[in-house]
């Protein structure tokens, strides 16, 4: 059935807009008629699956049949941190994090990062990587539009990253702690922070300063993955770990 | 370091041959000296770590130093079973799937598939398909080169499918078993097939098919995954369970 996205709280027999694209996609794109049914979602984890029930010249009317909770939110928050990566790599990351349940995505710049966008072209990527998380959550059927944040900078992705309950960086150099280890060792936990490095990963002094900050370091294997597999296998892991999967 | 395959078993102070396009990537790309070091790969899981010896005019001569084991092959080994999806989405799943250590992948076709490809379409897939695995196992570091077969239909497909220790099957419709339930019950392995669909996933037939035939329907949770997105986070979580990650 298909979904859209809108801000605000709503209860049985409410009565709800849908204009802009929402109302451009019901009628143009699929050609609803009244009676039909689509599912609304707010965003904060509720879906409302609802009744088309009337038009005008601008907008399409729905009206509230059921509320329920979004049953494909997972039980862990992760919080991926990425290292900007060239070419239109981080648009598939974002795509497919957004289906595998990611909470939300911060684009960070690290010394090895050859993409440095301009802050003209950096708004526009924004844009693009918003646009790619909505559609991503509509079609995988999310309770929330994962947002993506500005990129950051090393440090101030530290700060944010060892605010969770568990924060974990991806470190090709790391030798000891795997992934599995990481998880085991923390037990319970409701908010992760994964961190990846771009192409070429992290320098030794970068992984460093995020041990030093809190972080934990942890391998993902013997083989090198690209710098657009390993958020999608860390993510994987951690859903699969967590039983959201 | 790079990594060169070439087929033949050897031992320390043998000299190895490198011709046609690895001899031409070793002059022109590399543009190696002799001294330099480089690795050639038996792709049956043995490394030789070389140094090069000499030239002649069309090949260059690379002596043994050490033989080792190619630390990078997992020690489970899934065969992938990707019903025949659109476009270009096989070529990732392909690259996706090497760089996490699959062991071969066989596209099959099933009744939801919209890719027919005539034979000559076919063969030139399928060399293609052979060359991406060839580059993902170098990039990678693997062992082997992931054998892509040429597809199959449906019901060949359960035939190879159910000749492992374990036999799985991604499928929507699947509300009990979970993919962790079915690698738990099952406890030591060492060949898995993981089984998936293409665009629409399978119909309830198919399902019911594959369990006659002993495969085990698992569910990859409540989100709706696009079908290049749920073999990279199947194959990453068998991976993750068994530790070779």
């Amino acid at each position: 059935m298909s979904k859209f996205f809108i801000t605000g709280c709503f209860e049985n027999g409410d009565e709800i807009k849908l204009d802009g694209p929402n109302s451009h996609h019901v009628r143009h794109v699929l050609r609803m008629k009244t009676g039909q049914e689509l599912t609304v979602c707010d965003g904060r984890g509720f879906d409302y699956l609802c009744s088309l029930s009337r038009f005008d010249d601008d907008s399409v009317f729905v009206s509230v049949n059921s509320k329920l909770k979004t049953p494909a939110e997972p039980t862990v928050l992760v919080s991926l941190f990425v290292a900007m990566p060239k070419s239109d790599k981080l648009e598939t990351v974002i795509q497919k994090a957004v289906e595998l349940g990611v909470y939300e995505i911060t684009p960070f710049f690290s010394s090895r990062c050859v993409s440095r966008p301009d802050d003209r072209a950096q708004a526009r990527k924004t844009e693009r990587f918003r646009k790619i998380s909505e559609e991503a959550a509509k079609q995988s059927g999310r309770g929330i539009i994962p947002n993506i944040h500005e990129p950051v900078g090393f440090d101030d992705m530290l700060k944010k990253a060892t605010e969770h309950d568990l924060s974990l960086m991806a470190y090709e150099g790391e030798r000891n702690v795997s992934l599995l280890n990481a998880l085991q060792n923390k037990g319970n936990f409701l908010r992760v922070s994964a961190v990846i490095g771009s192409e070429g990963g992290f320098t030794s002094g970068e992984a460093e300063a995020a041990n030093a900050s809190g972080l934990i370091t942890v391998s993902l294997g013997p083989r090198i993955m690209r710098c657009e597999t390993a958020p999608i296998a860390m993510l994987s892991a951690i859903m699969f770990f967590t039983g959201n999967f």
